[in-house]
């Protein structure tokens, strides 16, 4: 049983207060792959150029992620995004945005993909999405992520896109967008009548909110002695989420899903966010262990339990 | 046992999206002492003018508040202060302050009160602060608050009140300029160096952390329906702190504290600081009972366990 992760693989040039990297690894769906393959087998559905480093296919395959659904564009070249961080990098100024192949984009799962349960897409343009959804018949939990872009200018496909999903994954100005609320609490209400019966909003450092039918779950960020970059924690708190539920088997059931596993997916969430921030780019990721995973959920109880 | 709390007793006029109220009762002083009030008795010092209605002093004996502590100058008017919330009521701009009799106070404890055990130092000017504290020789728990001005121009003052506090209660911008840190644990490290073995540091919506030694408790704000007016959370939060300490009895003993209590204490802050936005001023607390305290704090464990 594996999951299927939808979304960009790309390389990111980025700046913090803590140094600067010209060129490496990133994208949505590679960081959400990296973090949900600690808990789940992952399948990948990507487009790269044929500039993508075999050093980076080799890294991600030592992760046991299936690549058969990454295309490669001969001729072509990779995502590439560069941004600069705030000194206090809450804030990120995009210094370039190169879509290249990823322009072309249309998801087309091979057909040992087409038959697993689990599905993230990642955020890319929801027609996509709903067309990645439309691919997988058998798929028994499905959700993702959007932006304030596609919120914006092609509200009527992702509300089509919505529909069909069982849990979104947004931060909270996003959810104030998509709702018209800024109360969180009525924005989750006004999500949740749209057709994600779960939702996730992200508030970067300071953790998440889990709404369920009537019931919500706070859970705080990890209070990280440095932020090296925060590139992609985003995206690996999604990788945490579904990732941990998908190891878990985790799936709706006549409209009821185990809630208190939910919980803990976010949990797990915030670790894997955590952990992202910890090193540039995907490097944390290159040394992290399945035992540091445990001994940090652990520290996450240790530090709310009252 | 009783608690002392030192600060201001004011009127307050305030703007928010949900309203306006020209003049109402206000003040660090009268938040601490209402939510305070609700776990252990308290006694109050402050000073107003002869304007002070008689409705007021009625209101907060009828909670139990002592108010021989609460000075009167004939001819002078009470501490006024006006201010408007933004849309989102994360920001207010100060329309006016007129300090009247509150320029000179100096706070003069009634002997009935020298002998009591806990003390809140309200964010008033630090040699005040420290004044009190020097008319308490039996206290056992002491903190405070404080902020802006006072810790960029009466720094050396600062300093030397925090050296006698047990607790510090500031909100993270003011732990930032205060320690010179912008990680809030290494700004926590730092501030603890000065005196406080305990720090809580206030997050408004998203809650509070409590540091003490190496360990750290965070906990959520929580997620209100509708925040009508803010003003005075911070102040209710500190009381409800404070308050629950005092009502149980928890002081510290060659060093050490009851850390469990220390972080039910914070709860119960976050508890008494969302019950004040919920109507304008104090008036949720004319209403307010224990058996809804308690229910929220039974909410607020429903809604973070793991």
């Amino acid at each position: 049983m594996s999951l299927i992760v939808v979304g960009s693989v790309a390389y990111d040039g980025v700046e913090t207060p803590h140094g600067k990297v010209d060129r490496m690894l990133g994208g949505a769906a590679t960081y959400i792959a990296l973090a949900a393959a600690y808990f789940t087998p992952v399948k990948i559905v990507a487009v790269v150029g044929d500039d993508f480093a075999r050093e980076d296919t080799d890294f991600l395959a030592s992760r046991g992620i299936d690549l058969e659904g990454l295309e490669r564009v001969p001729g072509g070249k990779s995502f590439f995004w560069a941004g600069k961080y705030s000194d206090d990098m809450n804030d990120r100024t995009t210094l370039r945005t190169d879509l290249n192949v990823f322009a072309g984009f249309d998801p087309k799962l091979p057909p040992s993909y087409r038959d697993e349960p689990y599905l993230l897409l990642g955020n890319i343009q929801p027609a996509l999405q709903r067309s990645v959804r439309g691919q997988m018949p058998r798929v028994r939990l499905t959700g993702g992520d959007t932006m304030n872009y596609w919120i914006k200018d092609f509200r009527a496909e992702l509300l089509e896109t919505l529909e069909q999903w069982d849990f979104l994954l947004i931060n909270d100005s996003e959810a104030r967008q998509l709702s018209g609320e800024y109360n969180l609490r009525r924005a989750a209400a006004t999500i949740m009548a749209l057709g994600p019966r779960i939702l996730v909003i992200k508030r970067g450092e300071y953790g998440a909110i889990l709404f369920h039918g009537d019931c919500h779950f706070i859970a705080p960020g990890y209070l990280l002695e440095e932020v090296f970059d925060p590139t992609g924690a985003g995206d690996c708190f999604a990788g945490g989420f579904i990732g941990y539920l998908a190891g878990r088997g985790v799936t709706p059931s006549h409209g009821h899903i185990d809630i208190a596993e939910l919980r803990r997916a976010v949990i797990y969430g915030s670790v894997m966010g955590s952990f992202c921030c910890e090193q540039f780019g995907v490097d944390r990721f290159r040394t992290l262990s399945r035992e540091e995973i445990e001994a940090r959920y652990q520290e996450f109880q240790a530090c709310t339990a009252f």
